[in-house]
């Protein structure tokens, strides 16, 4: 599935808008995109809720009018960033047919998300020990369903004669992995560009899960 | 490469204490463990010296008599963490034959090291962008090894025959990715053995370089 060529960047940015519209009022979203900065920059404990609002353009006590803690505003972005992300893996998933393309069609927006956004992946991925309980429940609950969704593929390409796989659990969770760790390395800043990874990596999932064509 | 049955706790913990025995004198290595723990618990950036020194016993100004700064204390244990990995690694190729065997000790080590000292490969992993930089430099030199090192593997398992790659550099990277991403979700708390992720990591990475027979 090689990718035609696209500009990736004035995509992501305009997905990046998009992805938060929703968030009202307006100085509630700008609070929510100051966070995320904020997060990246000094992880979630490093980061201030003065620092947060400063960088809204808003007073400390301004950030309280939209949000209880500081928490709230990681559970927020990790939620909807979860959520979005699980949206487009379901329906290029459901648009597929056969295991094999259902199996790419993952491959390909996982990685492809998880380097687009790697700043929002990266807050998403490393910040889970900063939620409570209850949000950190959530949240797994949400990223339980990439798991599932991903054993159910390979689960049906092995009935299919599609693939052949020692350990399904393990090998969902290797790719999964192997998506997620995009996040830390890809920059964007290179030559390097998320279709080529997702490309790469397209290649070498059809390989671990046995298409000898690959 | 099956693992024999060991028992990998004892095994991390006896290692991780010969890991800083060299660290003298003895409050000087208190301090750098109580760092790493600090840093994992809360990152770089919402780790206070005063905490660190209090975690290790010690006053706060007891801290600066051994160390310039917080950002010391990471680049000592990002530089011991990386450097000891890197032995290992390099030990276990040296000891291998074929380009296969070469690749399956690399895997196998890195893999291992990985989960077993998951907080400490979390530290060097995740918090590169707080080192300053000529820090950075000097453990960006040792991480270009294990690169380097993959890429002569995969370079002699083609010329040997015993490889069939499209992307050298994209899939050591790759390869390095999955082991690293170990240290994210690994916790050693379940049945789980790191040995079993290695295990079916060398698999995994056989197919991925075109071992038919993985």
């Amino acid at each position: 599935m090689p990718h035609a060529p696209t500009s990736p960047t004035v995509d992501a940015e305009q997905f990046y808008e998009e992805l938060w519209a929703h968030v009202q009022p307006e100085s509630s979203r700008r609070l929510l995109i100051s966070a995320l900065d904020c997060f990246a920059l000094k992880g979630f404990e490093g980061a201030s809720t003065r620092e947060i609002a400063e960088r809204a353009g808003m007073s400390p006590g301004g950030l309280y009018v939209h949000y209880r803690s500081k928490s709230d505003l990681l559970f927020q972005i990790s939620r909807i960033g979860h959520q979005r992300n699980w949206e487009e893996i379901e329906a290029v998933v459901a648009a597929a047919d056969r295991p094999t393309d259902k199996l790419v069609a993952f491959v390909d927006s996982f990685v492809i998300w998880h380097a687009r956004f790697h700043t929002l992946a990266r807050v998403c991925q490393y910040e889970l020990q900063s939620l409570d309980g209850e949000q950190l429940a959530t949240i797994t609950e949400i990223r339980r369903r990439f798991q599932r969704e991903l054993e159910a593929i390979l689960d049906s390409g092995v009935q299919a004669g599609e693939f052949n796989v020692v350990d399904r659990h393990g090998i969902a969770r290797a790719i999964l992995s192997l998506g997620i760790d995009v996040a830390r390395w890809f920059t964007g800043l290179g030559a390097l560009r998320a279709e080529d990874v997702a490309d790469l990596y397209v290649h070498l999932t059809l390989r671990m899960v046995g298409r000898a064509e690959a």
